[in-house]
């Protein structure tokens, strides 16, 4: 199930967000609660031969849209991001990494919270490695989930 | 004096952040103390038809850079960003401009700062409208100045 969701996000993406897959984006990982995604160097430098800022973004950002997806039922809610802060910690020049978890049962909250407002905010840290294992970034977003309808 | 460093920006651009390139953007104005940019929609979409929030991002984020090149002896210090955050206000659906600006008398004191300490920090806030002229974004970002050598 999870691995179908993966194929299929991946394959998708060149339509639904074509610069991701113009950077070599791909998520490696999706299950409720739990996703990850990575990005290759190459193509996505900067003038000092580190990864640029907005590539370390994406790859932190782009990953609560599969994390919503496979977590809250899209049938009921849509996700949207509201504000995200990115802290860059160390120059990154390899593949990077991210990686973000949302706990179920706070999840389950979030559905009952939107039924009732007719919308929930919550928070996503994605954590930013390096090849050898570096945190090199970090970004905590802010994001809704709203009824559908 | 300032044209020719707009064209140099933006002819140097696929080499020295190829994926900004890509993205079909270009700066508009480079002067010291302001700097503006702007980025087509066209490429640049997400699934929800609106502009994908890492293109937002970096239309407010990469005028940092040259904007500290117009404005500080580039001889004597180098520019990094520490850390940025973007509120997304609207969704935008068009081409979109940032623009961000510097006191003169602020970038002096912060040059006498990085002379005595090595380093100074600063803010830069970008705002982002769209070709309506809606304010669809803004990004904070903390940039530092460091003293060569």
């Amino acid at each position: 199930m999870s691995d179908e969701l993966l194929e299929l996000a991946n394959a998708g993406m060149e339509n639904t967000i074509p610069i991701a897959h113009k950077m070599g984006l791909r998520f490696t990982h999706i299950e409720p609660g739990h996703v990850t995604a990575e990005v290759p160097f190459e193509g996505n430098g900067n003038h000092f031969g580190a990864m640029y800022a907005g590539v370390l973004f994406t790859v932190g950002e782009i990953i609560g849209g599969p994390l919503a997806m496979a977590t809250f039922d899209m049938g009921q809610y849509y996700p949207l991001v509201k504000s995200l802060t990115i802290e860059f910690l160390k120059p990154a020049s390899s593949t990077v990494t991210s990686e973000t978890r949302l706990d179920l049962e706070d999840a389950a909250k979030l559905q009952a919270i939107a039924d009732e407002t007719g919308k929930a905010e919550f928070q996503l840290v994605s954590e930013l490695h390096d090849e050898q294992g570096v945190l090199v970034g970090r970004t905590t977003g802010t994001y809704q989930i709203r009824k559908v309808g």
